[in-house]
C-alpha cells in the first residue's frame, strides 16, 4: 500500500489570561502561538515505519510484520474515538517494555504516534512510511508542544489513511482542513494526549488544530470567531517548576484566605473577559493605539494577581522589568514559578526595540523568541513554504 | 502669668493596610509610628512668645502686645472646638500677611501654634513662654508630621493653660493623659491640622492622640483596643508624588475596569480585616512564627494589589526586592507613587540583617529608619526619658 507525502504543521499554546483562575471556575483564554511544530509523511518501500524526532534524539524503525502482531484481533475502524482502545495501548505498552506505568518523553512520542497509526490503518494493509518531525517549542514548557506533536501526527495519518483530504492544491503555499475534518484531526490529536497526558483538557489539541483564540470555562471550549494576530515575544525563563506543586500552592492560599482569594480570582475572571472584548472589537473596528493601551494593562493587572496567588518567581519579575524597561509589557504564561513569560510587541515597536529586548533578556539567561499569538492552527504545506533550515532538517531523515 | 514646663511628644501615622481602598468606603488600618515629634514648652519673663523649629529653619518671637491685638473682641473661651474660629484665622492670616490662601510649611506651622495658643488663652492674660519642636519624623512624606505637631502643640498648651493637668510624676520617666483629657488634646489638634490641610481626616490626629492602631471606616475612627507592638524599618524613597493626583488615578482605573478593580478592593478590605483579626489574636494568645507569616504574607498581596491600583513605583519594586533578598517583606504606606514603604521585623531578625538591609537601601539613594509600629500615642516626658541629643536641640533654643 503506497500512501501520499505531505508536510503539515501545528502552533504552540499560551494562556494569555486565566491561568490558575480555570481550575477554579473561572474563564481562560488559550491562544495559538505561532511557533510550531513541523511534520513530513514520506511514503516508503522499506517495509518499515520509522519514525525521527532529532528534537529528543529519537530514530526508530518497525518491521511492518512487527507491527501487524499489535493490532487486536476484534480490530475493526472505530467511529466512535472519544476512548483509548485500551487493549490496544496495553499491546503497545508491552511492545516497549513500559508496564510500570512510567513513559519517558521518547516513549510517549513513538507510543502515541504508533496508537494513531495502528488504529487508522489497522483493519486494513499497513503502509510502509517514514514520518519526520522538528518542532520550535520547548517541551515540557507548558506550551503545548505535545499536543502540536499529535495534531500533526492526526493530520498526516488522517490523510495518508484517506480519512480526510490533502486540502493543498498544486498552487498553495499552505492549506487548511475544512471544518468537519478539523473535527476529525481534534478528536484524534486527543487520542495522542490521553496516551501522553493521561488525562488532558482538551485545550491543547483545539488550540493546536483551530488556532487563534478560544475561551475554555468549566471544561467547556469555545474557539473565538475572529481574533487578531499579535506580535509577542515568548521568553522562556528556564525555571524549572512543577505544575501540580503550583496548582496546589494556589488551592492552599485560596482555603487559607478565602476571603482575600476568591475576589482576586472574579477579578482575574474580569481581566479575561474584557480582554476576549477587547480583541473581539480588534476584528470589527479600527486597531487603535487605546485598544494596546488595555492590553497592555490588562497584561499587567493579571501579572499582579499571578503573584498574589503565589505563582510569581524572581525570573518573572526580572522579565516584566527587562521589558517594561523598554516599554513593554509582560506576565507569566501556564503554571508561572518560573516557565515562560509572553510580552505584548505593539504593531509600531520597531525591530531595534524588539532585537535590544530579546538580547537583554537572552543576557539573563533565559531563551527568546519573536512570534505571534492568535494565528492559524494545523495547516499543509507545500515544501516551498517551510523554513530552509527545517526543510532541511525534515528531509535529511 | 507663669506657666508650667513640660516636654510632650506625639508619634507619627503609618497605613498598615488600605490606603486608597478607604477612599472607596472601605476598612484602613492607621498605625502609630514610632518616630516622634517632641515639643518642649519653656515658661519666659521676656514678654514674648517665641517658636522655634529648627526642622525648617524657623524661629520666630513675638511681643505679647503683638499678640493681644489679636484677639476677637468677642473672645471668650470656646466649648466647642469642632469648628475653627473663622475671625481669629483670619486676623492670622492678615498678621502673616498671607491673604491668598497660599500658606508655606512655616507659615502653617507659625499660624497653627498661635491659633491654638491664642484660643486657649485668648480671653485671660497671655504668658510669656518659648516653645520648642523636634521632629524625628520627614515631612511631606504622609507619615503625620503636621497632626504629630498639633497634637504636641495641643498637649502641652492645654497643660500650660492648666486645662488639663501634666501627668508626669515626680518618679515617672513618661506619663499618659487619661481618656477624658486625651479626647480635648484630639480636638485641639484637629483645629491644628484644619489650619494646617483645610480639610483632614482626623485620622492622623487620633493615631498621635492615642497610639496603638486605629480602624477607619467610612470617616468613622475607632481605636483598637490593644494591638502589638511591631518591629518595622520605614524606608523613604525619596520620591516626590502628588497624593491627589494618586487618588484620582485610582478613582480612574476603577471607572475604566470596574468589574476587574471592584473585587480588588474587596480583597483588600479583606486584608485589613484579616490583619486587624491576626493583630488582635497576638494580643490575646501566645505569639506564634504563624502569626509573623500571615502578616508577612498579608503585606506581599496588598502591594501586589496597590500595584494593580496603579500606585506603584520602580523605587517601590526595588524596596520589596532588597528587603526581600534578605527575607523582609514590605510594601508601600499611604499614597504610593515613590513616598514612603513599611518593612515588617520579626522578633527573631538580629541586628545584624537589619543594620545590612538599612546599608542597602540607603545605598539605593533611600532614607531608612528602624522603629516600630503600635506605640504609645501622646505622652509627657521627664528631660532624662529623651535621647540626648533630641534634648539638646530642644534645650538649644
Amino acid at each position: 500500500m503506497q500512501v501520499k507525502d505531505c508536510i503539515v504543521s501545528a502552533p504552540g499554546k499560551a494562556i494569555l489570561h486565566g491561568e490558575h483562575a480555570v481550575v477554579h471556575g473561572k474563564v481562560a483564554l488559550a491562544v495559538c502561538l505561532n511557533l510550531r511544530t513541523y511534520l513530513r509523511l514520506k511514503a516508503t518501500t522499506t517495509g518499515k515505519v520509522c519514525i525521527n524526532l532529532p528534537n529528543i534524539d529519537t530514530f526508530l524503525c518497525w518491521d511492518l510484520s512487527e507491527l501487524k502482531r499489535l493490532i487486536p484481533y476484534s480490530y475493526g475502524k472505530r467511529e466512535e474515538v472519544k476512548l483509548l482502545d485500551a487493549e490496544l495501548v496495553r499491546r503497545l505498552r508491552d511492545f516497549f517494555g513500559v508496564t510500570n506505568g512510567n513513559l519517558d518523553t521518547c516513549n510517549m512520542a513513538t507510543l502515541s504516534f504508533l496508537y494513531i497509526y495502528l488504529s487508522l490503518f489497522g483493519p486494513g494493509e499497513l503502509p510502509s512510511l517514514t514520518v519526520s518531525v522538528w518542532s520550535e517549542l520547548p517541551t515540557g514548557a507548558g506550551l503545548g508542544s505535545s499536543a502540536a506533536y499529535s495534531v500533526c501526527l492526526a493530520a498526516a495519518l488522517l490523510c495518508a489513511s484517506g480519512a480526510i483530504p490533502t486540502p493543498l492544491k498544486e498552487w498553495d503555499h499552505t492549506a487548511k482542513w475544512c471544518q468537519e475534518d478539523l473535527e476529525q484531526i481534534n478528536s484524534w490529536a486527543f487520542q495522542g494526549e490521553m496516551i501522553i497526558h493521561g488525562n488532558p483538557s482538551g485545550v491543547d489539541n483545539a488550540v493546536g488544530t483551530w488556532g487563534g483564540m478560544l475561551r475554555f470555562l468549566a471544561g467547556k471550549i469555545i474557539p473565538l470567531s475572529r481574533v487578531p494576530l499579535l506580535r509577542i515575544l515568548l521568553t522562556n525563563t528556564k525555571v524549572p517548576r512543577s505544575t501540580k506543586v503550583l496548582v496546589a500552592r494556589v488551592k492552599d492560599k485560596i482555603n487559607k484566605f478565602p476571603s482575600i482569594m476568591t475576589p482576586v480570582l472574579d477579578s482575574v475572571d474580569a481581566v479575561s473577559c474584557t480582554c476576549e472584548k477587547v480583541l473581539s472589537e480588534m476584528t470589527s473596528k479600527p486597531i487603535t493605539g487605546e485598544h494596546y493601551n488595555i492590553l497592555e494593562e490588562l497584561i499587567d493587572i493579571n501579572q499582579h494577581h499571578l503573584n498574589v496567588m503565589g505563582v510569581g518567581h524572581p525570573a518573572l519579575d526580572t522579565l516584566c522589568q527587562v521589558t517594561l524597561a523598554r516599554g513593554l509589557h509582560s506576565k507569566l504564561t501556564g503554571a508561572g514559578g518560573g516557565g515562560c513569560g509572553i510580552t505584548l510587541l505593539r504593531p509600531e515597536t520597531d525591530s531595534f526595540v524588539v532585537q535590544g529586548t530579546i538580547q537583554d533578556l537572552q543576557d539573563r539567561g533565559f531563551d527568546c523568541w519573536e512570534t505571534s499569538i492568535g494565528g492559524p492552527g494545523v495547516q499543509q504545506h507545500s515544501p516551498l513554504s517551510i523554513k530552509e533550515d527545517i526543510l532541511e532538517i525534515l528531509n535529511h531523515y
